[in-house]
C-alpha cells in the first residue's frame, strides 16, 4: 500500500488559529479507511474483528497508523514490549500525550480503542499543520493488548511499558499459545516484563506534563441524553478470580435429594449466585459503586482442558465438578477489596453447606482510579462548551489503559495528570460485531482533544 | 479365544434338586473372567469401562455371552435391532425370562446391567444341568443401550424390541455418530425402529410368564441396612428436558446490574434452579415420590456445536446464552409429569423477569413403573427367607428395562408380570470406576433369581 496517496494538500482545511482546532469527519475516515479490513471477520466491517492482543493483525494495525504518521511528519518508534509511539517532531522538555489502543475482543467492533488512536493521529497529523509552533511537545501512545478477551489480564503494553506487569501472566495461554511466545512472534521481549524494567525513562515520564485518552462510551448513557462529549470521572477497576468447585458425581436416580446425599456442584454454584446477587445489591444499596458479573459457567475452553472431569457432567448424573467466574467492579480499589472478601467468605460458606469443595483462584487484580485530574476535566468542560458541544461528565464502567497512567508517579512524587474524554456509541454496544460510533461523532471527541491538547501545549 | 475351555465338568455342584439351587461365586467368577477386558479403559478393571449403546465393545462383550452359552447347550439367537436372545433348548409354550443390558457409561463400572447378565446366564447355565426336565422354558434377554449416556434415550435395545421407540431418536448423536449409523455398524437394522415394528412376535410375548431383571443397586440402602437382597417394589421413570436461554451480552463493567439494563442468563438460571429446587421439596414433603437433577450446564459437547454462543462468554460479559439439563424421576408417570409442567412454568416465568428467551425442548419421557407384580414380590420374599439370605423391598431410584416390560400388554390385554432383585453395591456408587459388587454378592441374588425362575417354571 502507498501511503504517500493517502495525505491531503491540507489535512484540515477547517481550523484556523490554535485559538479553534477542527477536526473533520473527513480526515477520521481517511485514517479508518485501511483499518477497516485489518483482522475483518467478513468482507465489510459490519461483521466484526478480530485483533487479539500480540496478533499479527494488531501488529498490522500498528503499523498501519506507523505509516500513517511517517507520512505526515510525525516521529515513530516502538518499545520492547511491542507498543507504539508517535510524536511531532522536535525537542521538548514537556509532553501533552494521548493513547489508546487498537486490539478487539474476538468478534468485536472497530471503535473500542481504535477510536481513540485514530482521534489521536488526527489530531497530531493536525499539529503537524499549525503555523504556530507549539511549546510542548505532543505523543500519541498506540498500546498494546488492553483488552483481557485474549490473555485475561487488561492492559498488558501499558503495564509492561510502567514495569507494572506482573511475570506469572506470561504462562497465561490464548488458542493455546503462552503471551510470552505470542509477544516474540511480534517482535516484542516478554524479557522486559520478566524483568519488570519500565520502557519509559525516568526522563520520559517525568516530562508527561498530561495524557488525555479518548474512547467510546460503552453504555449508552451519552446516546439517551443526547450528548456529545463524556467527562470521565473516574475509572472501574476489577477483581476477577475463577471459583472452582468439586463435589461427587452420582445417580441421579438413586441418589435422593439434598445433604447428606449430594455433594451437587450446580446447585451450590445456584446459591452462590443468589447470595452473591443479594451482597451486590446491599452493597450498592449502601452507596457504594459495585458492580458484579458471573460471566462464565463451565464455558471457558482453557479451563475445560485443565478441568476435564467437567465434561463427566451428564444429565443423569448429580454434577461433581464445575467453575464459574466472579468479577467486581469499583471506581474504589478499597470497595472492591471488601466486596471481593466478603463474596468469597459466602462462596465458601454455601461450598461447606452443600458439601462442595471449593478453590478460589483470583487471576486479575486492576485498581479502579475514584477521580480522574479535575482540572482537565474543567478543561473539557470549557473546551467542549466554546466549540459549542453537549456534554456529560460520568463515571467509566470499563477499564481503560487511562487507568494505568493514572497510578505513575513522577520523579517529584506527582501522579501523572491524566482525562478521559468518552465519544456516544450506538445503542452503547461494544465487545460486538454491532458496535459502532459514526465519524462525525468521533471528530467531535477528536476536535474537544486537539483543543485540549493545543491549550496544554501552547 | 478358546470357549470351550471354560465348560467346568459339573457347573454348579452345590444344587442337587429343584427345591434349593445354589449359584457359586466361582460360576459368577468364570463368567465374569472373559468381560473383565472388554471395554476396559485401564490395565484391570479398576480403571472402569466404557461400552457405549451400540458400540463394537458392547457387541464384543454380547459375543463373549453368546459364546459361553454356546458351549453349555444353551440357544441363541439375535434380533434385528442387535439384541441378544438365549434360551433353554426345547419347545416350551411358556417362558419365564431374566434380562438386563451390557453395555456402561463412559468411564462406568462393570456391574450395572453387566451383573444381571452374568447372573442371567449362570442361572441358564444351572438349568442345563437339571436332571429333572422343566415345564417351561428359560429365557435370558441382553438388551442393548440401556444406558442414556451414549445417545441421551433410556432402553434403545428393549423398546426397540417392543416396537415402542421412537424413531426421532435415530438422530441422535454421539461422538458426531447417530444412533441409526451406530447400529448399522453393529449389524442391527434401524428400518426395524423406523417401522415401529416389534422384533418379538406376538405368540412369543404371549408366551412370557414371567420376567424378572437382577440388576445392582446404584444406592446404598441395602449396604446400610446389611440386607443381601433386594426386592424392588417400583421403577422410577424419568422426564428429560433441555433448557436453552439467550439473554444479551453486554460490557460486564459499563451496564449497570440488575433489569432493565442486563438480561443475564447465568443470573436468570441459578434462580431457575433455587425455585425449581423449591418446589420439589414441596412436592416430595406432600408425599410425592419426585427427584430432580440438574445435570448439566454449559458443558455438554454436542449442545456446545449446536449453541456456539455460549463459547463467548467471557469473564467481562453479561452471559448472553446458556443452557441447562432439567430432569424429574418418579415411580409415578402422572406425578412426574405434574411435576414437570409446574416446573416448565416457574422456568418460563423467571426467564420473562430476566428479559431472558427460553426454550425447553424435552427429549425423553420413560413413564415410571409404580408396583411391580406383587406375586413375584412374594416369591422373591420366601425364595430369599429359604435360602436364609436378609431382604429388604425398596423403589428403584434408577432406570431399568425392567421397567419397559411391565408396559407390555400380552395378547389377553394382561401385562406381562415383572419382578426385579437388587444386590448391594458398594457404597451405593455406580456410573463409576468404583462401581462394584463382590462375586459373593451377585451370587447371592443369583440364587434367588434361580430358585425364583425354577420355582416358576417348575
Amino acid at each position: 500500500m502507498d501511503y504517500s496517496s493517502l495525505v491531503p494538500a491540507r489535512l484540515h482545511p477547517e481550523y484556523s488559529t490554535l485559538n479553534q482546532v477542527k477536526i473533520t469527519s473527513s480526515s477520521i475516515e481517511d485514517i479508518y479507511k485501511g483499518l477497516n479490513h485489518i483482522g475483518a471477520l467478513g468482507d465489510t466491517p459490519k461483521g466484526g474483528f478480530s485483533r487479539p492482543a500480540y496478533s499479527s493483525h494488531e501488529t498490522e494495525a500498528m503499523v498501519h497508523i506507523e505509516s500513517l504518521a511517517n507520512v505526515t511528519n510525525l516521529k515513530t518508534r516502538w518499545d520492547t514490549v511491542g507498543n507504539l509511539i508517535i510524536e511531532t517532531d522536535g525537542a521538548y522538555t514537556e509532553w501533552i500525550e494521548t493513547g489508546s489502543h487498537i486490539d478487539t475482543v474476538m468478534g468485536g467492533g472497530n471503535f473500542d480503542g481504535t477510536a481513540g488512536i485514530v482521534a489521536g493521529l488526527a489530531v497530531l497529523q493536525a499539529a503537524t499543520q499549525f503555523d504556530t509552533p507549539l511549546r510542548k511537545g505532543m505523543r500519541l501512545r498506540v498500546w498494546r493488548g488492553e483488552e483481557s478477551a485474549a490473555f485475561g489480564v487488561v492492559s498488558i503494553g501499558s503495564r509492561a511499558a510502567f514495569g507494572s506487569l506482573s511475570t506469572g501472566v506470561l504462562k497465561n495461554t490464548h488458542q493455546g499459545r503462552t503471551l510470552s511466545k505470542a509477544m516474540r512472534s511480534q517482535g516484542a521481549n516478554p524479557e522486559t516484563v520478566e524483568k519488570g524494567v519500565s520502557t519509559i525513562s525516568n526522563e520520559e515520564r517525568n516530562s508527561v506534563a498530561a495524557h488525555i485518552e479518548l474512547h467510546i462510551e460503552q453504555g449508552s448513557v451519552l446516546e439517551s441524553e443526547g450528548a456529545d462529549i463524556g467527562i470521565v470521572t473516574g475509572i472501574r477497576g476489577s477483581i476477577r478470580s475463577w471459583v472452582k468447585l468439586r463435589g461427587a458425581f452420582d445417580h441421579s436416580g438413586a441418589t435422593p435429594m439434598g445433604r447428606p446425599h449430594r455433594c451437587d456442584v450446580n446447585l451450590a454454584m445456584a446459591y452462590m449466585q443468589i447470595e452473591l446477587d443479594r451482597l451486590a445489591r446491599a452493597s450498592i444499596a449502601e452507596g457504594q459503586d459495585i458492580v458484579q458479573t458471573i460471566g462464565v459457567i463451565n464455558s471457558n475452553s482453557d479451563l475445560n482442558c485443565a478441568m476435564p472431569e467437567v465434561a463427566s457432567s451428564a444429565v443423569s448424573k448429580v454434577s461433581g465438578s464445575g467453575y464459574f467466574s466472579h468479577e467486581v467492579r469499583s471506581v474504589s480499589a478499597s470497595q472492591a477489596k471488601a466486596f471481593s472478601e466478603q463474596a468469597f467468605i459466602a462462596i465458601k460458606e454455601i461450598a461447606k453447606e452443600y458439601g462442595v469443595e471449593v478453590k478460589i483462584e483470583t487471576f486479575s487484580n486492576s485498581p479502579g482510579v475514584e477521580s480522574l485530574d479535575s482540572e482537565l476535566q474543567e478543561l473539557a468542560k470549557s473546551c467542549s462548551q466554546s466549540l459549542n458541544l453537549s456534554y456529560k461528565k460520568l463515571p467509566s464502567g470499563a477499564w481503560h489503559d487511562a487507568a494505568v497512567l493514572s497510578g505513575v508517579k513522577r520523579g517529584d512524587g506527582s501522579n501523572i495528570p491524566v482525562g478521559m474524554l468518552f465519544i456516544p456509541c450506538r445503542n452503547g454496544i461494544s465487545h460486538s460485531a454491532d458496535e459502532y460510533s459514526s465519524s462525525e461523532q468521533i471528530a467531535a471527541g477528536a476536535t474537544v482533544l486537539a483543543n485540549m491538547m493545543v491549550k496544554l501545549a501552547s
